[in-house]
């Protein structure tokens, strides 16, 4: 993609400030930037590179007042960090235009694909599914039986879907994730061995959902694992059977959710958290990372530490903790002077 | 599937009441219950549910006395729990009847496949491998040179074999499971670089085993990592070079075991512990979610913490954690008034 | 690989004793020793096996002196250890010498493919990638576009490659790790939506950086994520956007890296520690496993804890909180005697 100043100033509703015919292939940080990118000024801890980057053009706010005069093109806009998230979704975009169907693909004859579609190479869909309008589907990726993806989500190569799971609209799945493995059940027989629980279940995810890298989410025993609208998954977490998870909450790497488990909308849960079965937790709690969860919370609480409790109590605590062995000679001293032992 | 009331009756040994011709074509939690369903009563909390769900058949305990007359049919037996996990393996056998050989797979000449087995698209089977009876391989699998896979296992989409794994009877491994790669270990050489140690052992999976998704299993130095039989192991664990775990130990999902360490038999491992390399765990040992274990112990205890103690102590300990700060004030305000700084 | 009494001498540079005409065709730990193993004796706990192992060759000190005589051929060495790491790196090596391109292969007609590699059945390589010599990939590997992976580097089975990744010489990349994937960042929109911050950067990867099975790492929202030359990272870490590791730093099984964190050279970071974002860890910081990093730490520390502070401070602090219920049963009694409330 190549952009001239004056094109991307309509872009981003901005002004150029010198050349307006001057072009980018390319964007980049300020600190990095060479002819032909272009980089955005959205901190003033870099204003210094402002003068010394080889960007050809730069973005900055429509109030910076320049320190000494400079020849590269500029573009003032609003709020450049907000201008340079939308350059990078069109930088972005043409990325993916692929269509059609690889010949070494497998789709069995029942599926139904819409118009479209790209299916990858090596990737395999089982009877009775369901493809919708532009989704793309990469390379080596496994779609079971009975499996509903709808249109324009993404699922990257190497993602396996069991049978029977639903994929909502707009949803993207990152490499190497599973969806609908069996969940963990087993009941002790009568001889002490482990007895496997069929899982009947599936898992459901709703529209605009982003899961990450390796991340694994199994099927309900009955009825769904269900993820909702907008929920953002990072890389490697783990969600296991009938956990539901409300609308726009955000779980960052290495999570681990236990069976059952109910989580709320708008939760922010901090990287490797883990959150024990069967619990129930409200919405917009936050969880700090590396957190266990060993029962219910209510909406609205910031929590952290194992078991987790207030997040301010925590590290309240955690304070004395570490001042513990400072405490404890003080107290050790004064025992020994004052207190007889009995 | 479709079943009839007496049909069911007969499964799960029980006595119809109503009309023992409806049919039902698949399980639902009772509040979900929908005509044609079959669900259960197994826990008095849901008994509402049993006067207006719409299942058409309800599995409830031989003695429950019904609050109201109901027009649904009624199959009581002994246990609606493990009837009703009767009924989920029926309904989840018909699952898996495929046998052949895909076209679009790649299997070494030297293999030796035996009867039933099923070899979905896109898997490799290198040479001098042994694929059991009945064994179920799905599309996407890896399988290195001279690996052994014994009758009746099922190995899911997008499974790695490393060479020389050895896998027993009735085994399931969940889809981009890892098995055999190589351990982690490193020798610093004389210029202070990391030199690679050679990983020429295998890893050893006994019969029974269930593994879940995108878990980790290293090959060891020399001789095997070794699981044993009726060990269950949930989602994303990793288990290193030249561990040892014993016979139907569990584990959940995010455990970590480090290098050459030894579990006992029957322990129970909570989601996301860590447990240190060259240790010995004995049996019937429990282990809270996110502990760190740093020792050994002995059979029979149950432990918590990081470093882990035992269970008990550790939650005694952490009651006076959380009321830190009340006691400080408190001890602060007395040597205020009563001690002399010195 | 069958090899002599003498030509083992002649690798490790040791002397015979006994039978030099001996041989052997595999290694094995001496408690599990055969007739045709060679074991090593590295450590003194293993003495006795010396007189009891059925392998025909042992190496041991040069200055060990014999209990009783033996039958079995030694060969004497200055560090048995390191000698068997030697023959340990002999035996792996004829473990692959594949080459060529399978015909199960996609590789598109723009790639650069040199001299002596080997590209395995259902792999993918997208247009404008470089390939370089002797580069092994095995199977269900997948390649984006723009990728370059220089000489002597291995891909085990499964890993995915998005775009623009660059990986240096004589790396090891096991299976289902996954690199380049979108890092995990979003911005609340007015709607309260979370929105997608498009990643446009990629993954740079020096020289001989060995990464382990089902790692993720993520790509740079500009410029990139960079993992230094000679990094070792073992299975399931997660790696996010615009993380820079040094040379020769060492992170263990499950350790997170949250985006834009900078770690320094030869740091040694424990299984399942987590690091949060933007912040700087100097050199040779060694991190204890489990820990949690909420703040920068300067070189040359060890940290544990969460959050961690100096490892010595941790383990002071955690000997009181194990005592914390007998201290505080102490100081009730005495502030019951002693002390009025008020």
């Amino acid at each position: 993609m190549n952009l001239k100043a004056h094109q991307i100033a309509d872009i981003v509703n901005g002004n150029v400030e010198g050349d307006d015919n001057v072009s980018i292939n390319r964007l980049s940080k300020i600190e990095d930037g060479q002819k032909g990118s272009l980089s955005f000024l959205g901190n003033s801890k870099y204003n210094k590179y402002l003068y010394t980057s080889n960007s050809s053009i730069v973005l900055i706010n429509e109030n910076y007042i320049l320190e000494s005069p400079i020849s590269k093109t500029l573009i003032r806009v609003k709020d450049p960090n907000e201008s340079f998230a939308k350059l990078l979704s069109v930088f972005g975009k043409n990325d993916f235009i692929k269509e059609g169907i690889d010949n070494n693909s497998k789709i069995d004859k029942s599926v139904v694909i819409n118009s479209g579609v790209y299916f990858g190479p090596f990737s395999v869909c089982n009877k009775n599914s369901f493809i919708g309008k532009n989704v793309k589907i990469y390379s080596q990726v496994f779609i079971g039986e009975n499996v509903k993806i709808d249109e324009n989500t993404v699922i990257y190569p190497g993602v396996k879907i069991y049978s029977n799971t639903i994929i909502g609209k707009n949803c993207i799945i990152h490499s190497g994730t599973v969806i609908g493995s069996d969940g963990f059940g087993f009941n002790i027989d009568e001889n002490g061995n482990q007895k496997k629980v069929t899982h009947n279940g599936n898992v459901f995810i709703g529209d605009n959902v982003e899961i990450g890298s390796n991340t694994t989410i199994d099927k309900a025993t009955l009825g769904s694992t269900k993820i909702s609208n907008g929920v953002k998954i990072d890389n490697l977490v783990q969600i296991a059977h009938n956990v539901t998870i409300g609308t726009n909450t955000v779980i960052a790497a290495q999570v681990g959710i236990a069976g059952s488990t109910s989580i709320g909308s708008n939760c922010m849960i901090g990287g490797q958290v883990g959150i024990s079965g069967h619990l129930k937790i409200g919405d917009r709690v936050m969880i700090q990372a590396k957190s266990g969860v060993l029962r219910n919370f209510e909406s609205d609480v910031s929590i952290m530490g194992y078991p987790a409790i207030k997040y301010r109590d925590y590290n309240k605590s955690y304070v004395h903790f570490k001042n513990l062995p400072d405490i404890m000679k003080k107290i050790d001293k004064f025992f020994k002077k004052n207190v007889n032992n009995d």
